[in-house]
């Protein structure tokens, strides 16, 4: 990596494209809500407000910072405090960022002024946030004038997410779902800016997954991995990390949310690390699966290998209108296959699919749309589903270009999870007990990756090792 | 460090110390609120919650989770969503800690059993937090029949920090003031086992400060250090910083809440680095500021030199009943001593001093008590104070014995602070433009240790190098 990355270009020859994402909001809205029926369309604002500084609780320091998302789409800035308008009729933005404190000018130095704030951020005029009430009161104002009355006045806010001090009181109506359902669908379909910042996180976040590669022979605990990790992004200007990482060794990786990142590694097993920063809110979500010693036991290696087959078999089949439940199906019947040739599995492989038994072993969804979100918007789960193989799976229908979505295939030994199938005749009858316990130690193996769908097939946005032959030589140092 | 510290000693010899803390904390209330003037003690419990499991707004994931340091105090308990109810007649505590769910235990493994915390924490019994209701309303039931009704009954909980399935229903009164009042002045007086802890955090923290005094001359940008000093506090389990970083260079240390850490250093400079992490809820809160290149300037050693000697002197104070405000004062006649034999201030030092011009120079207090939250309980500020040399004093009054203080003095070239001391007559008669104007490029120097107040004087947990040869010679490897 010592030429510049093609994305760099990408983020230095442009704004992030608030504009653009504004208007593909205003467009789903007018889509939704052309003209209540009475033949004209209304003159209809979007607001949106940033996330508020908090302090912790009984405490003077602020809590940790997160912009909120649908603020951010709407404009690309990242600072607290501030509201944003958007009129559908003029397709103008303002940001309304908040006003200088001398107090604090003092403590923390000048804050981003409205010229500033103008040169870096993709919106037409820059006010203070003192302005939001009689700038609100001015749209509708010269709209019923214009239009004599004859056009209604609706603002589309974020429901809960409307401060004390804001009223709408001059609007003929107000609507707290449609503005976050636009967004939500909106988001599913990146732009070139958006796939960028995204193909950075998952640049660092690979440069840190290999990092640890070369570290995980020289420590005891789960914590230096983390810390190395992490540290490693920092270091690299991503401050925060995506989601809570999952550094899990050993039978520890059959716990799906394992979180205590804090255990003694015994050399003989495998670590999972489920790790990915983000960049300008922008997520990356990688996770690699290998043996600590840098040699794989029998086992491991098996079940390794079915995963990474599982992964790139599904990965082949990815490209823009395939049916994302199709290719989680195919995970399972890849599964499915690899376990009936170690003997796991036993008897017909039809039936076993058919009776969901491989849930016991992959008991998640295949993958999740990545975003701003590490859990993107716009994937339509259903919780609910009374099929165990589906109910996990986090995005339902057709996938999109532009989108980008997680492929995280995984098999696991839990006993959790399994045990409950062992008792069950309806299940125990394709397992072989015997062999099955030969795997336990194995814990947990999944590889995922961040892949972006087009037209034709897609691109992978990550690039952490995970052939295993060279994950292993740079374990070992002899890569 | 081969050798193993004091404080594991006490960490691994015993529990923290729950009970003597809320033995502590009844008998202030018992104190304050002896019989409600009906001449026999009314039957009393105290009710805490810890921190609810919230999710991050519009998203699925966890907000980074903070213990409620009163819940803590009382509990030693990190859990979510659990209660604790204390009973002053009885002096009996009991924990109710949440429920297995089934559903949760496939995900992320067993959660702590009511056994486990029994054995792991410092309390009498624990239940589960569906019996909280059933619980209270036998205890008052139980007090009333054995008194006949003579006795009231009243429960002390923390405003705003009761959730709404718990009900005080059978309790004749309700107080929501007086516990939160308790534990904060109870808190300023550290026990063994507290102070252990922060030794452990300080211990911890130093070292990576020492690492980042190793690794200054290999960087470029401040997020480099900061990644530096995060990951090694993480890789020794300690996994939250205290506080937000302040990694400042060059004049960026002027700022004193400078939280960017990103911007390319000029090796010419100095760097200011604030960092400290927590360990089991303790915070450490370390300041070092030292040159880039591996030498002073001559402007910066001057300054340096003078923070040093505010900080020596003002710990040389220390002990047991000292009024603080005095402390205060003598570190800013040492830096008006200092800064006047450099020529920055002319004419008579008591004037200055009178006159408060040197708190354009050293425009914070000298330091805060230190404990589970950084600026920690029981200190009595004024921020209303008129004179402005005590106006962000957050310690006012006498240092009991066992209490945590840092010591910080600074002093900083802060434009925005002292231009308009510049252009006051008042104050711009004692200070040397021409002088000063060759001292901007210091930015800022601040030098904070913590200190555990003795009978005798104090013990400085902070082992981070400050004297600048020491810092010197690791920074340029001749160590």
């Amino acid at each position: 990596m010592t030429t510049t990355p093609a994305y760099e270009a990408v983020l230095k020859g442009g704004k992030y494209p608030a504009k653009a994402h504004a208007k593909r909001v205003a467009a789903y809205i007018r889509d939704k809500f052309p003209d209540n029926g009475d033949g004209a369309a209304r003159h209809a604002v979007l607001y949106l407000e940033s996330r508020a500084t908090k302090l912790l609780e009984d405490n003077d320091e602020a809590e940790p910072f997160r912009q909120r998302r649908p603020f951010y789409y709407m404009t690309g800035c990242p600072l607290a405090d501030a509201y944003f308008v958007y009129d559908l009729a003029t397709e103008k933005s303002t940001l309304f960022i908040p006003p200088i404190d001398p107090e604090s000018v003092i403590w923390s130095g000048l804050p981003v002024s409205a010229e500033e704030a103008l040169a870096q951020w993709d919106v037409d005029e820059v006010k203070y946030v003192a302005d939001v009430n009689p700038f609100l009161a001015a749209r509708v104002a010269s709209s019923s004038s214009a239009e004599k009355g004859e056009k209604k006045s609706i603002v589309f806010a974020m429901e809960g997410q409307v401060s004390d001090q804001t009223t709408f009181l001059e609007f003929d109506d107000t609507d707290f779902s449609l503005l976050k359902e636009a967004i939500d669908e909106c988001r599913v379909v990146k732009s070139a800016y958006e796939l960028a910042l995204m193909a950075k996180a998952n640049d660092v976040s690979s440069a840190a997954h290999r990092d640890v590669l070369t570290h995980v022979g020289k420590v005891a605990n789960e914590q230096e991995l983390e810390g190395r990790f992490v540290g490693h992004c920092m270091s690299k200007g991503l401050r925060n990390q995506a989601y809570h990482s999952i550094v899990a060794s050993g039978r520890a990786a059959a716990t799906l949310h394992y979180v205590k990142n804090d255990q003694p590694m015994d050399n003989k097993l495998n670590l999972l690390l489920d790790a990915g920063a983000e960049y300008n809110c922008y997520a990356a979500d990688i996770t690699r699966t290998f043996p600590i010693s840098g040699k794989f036991s029998v086992e491991s290696r098996a079940i390794y290998d079915i995963v990474l087959r599982m992964q790139l078999e599904c990965i082949s089949l990815l490209k823009e209108g395939v049916l994302w439940d199709d290719v989680h199906v195919h995970a399972h019947k890849v599964a499915i296959d690899g376990l009936h040739a170690l003997g796991i599995f036993k008897g017909d492989k039809q039936a076993i699919f058919r009776d969901r038994t491989s849930v016991a072993f992959f008991p998640h969804g295949l993958g999740h749309y990545l975003g701003m979100d590490t859990h993107d918007t716009g994937g339509h789960a259903n919780y609910a589903d009374t099929d165990t193989m589906f109910r996990y799976l986090r995005v339902r229908g057709k996938l999109p270009a532009g989108s980008v979505i997680t492929v995280e295939p995984g098999i696991y030994f839990c006993e959790f999870i399994i045990r409950p199938f062992l008792k069950d005749p309806a299940h125990s009858k394709y397992i072989d007990e015997t062999v099955l316990d030969k795997y336990w130690d194995v814990g947990g193996v999944r590889i995922e990756d961040n892949v972006v769908i087009t037209k034709t097939g897609c691109d992978n946005l990550t690039t952490a090792p995970k052939d295993p032959d060279e994950m292993l030589a740079i374990i070992n140092g002899t890569n």
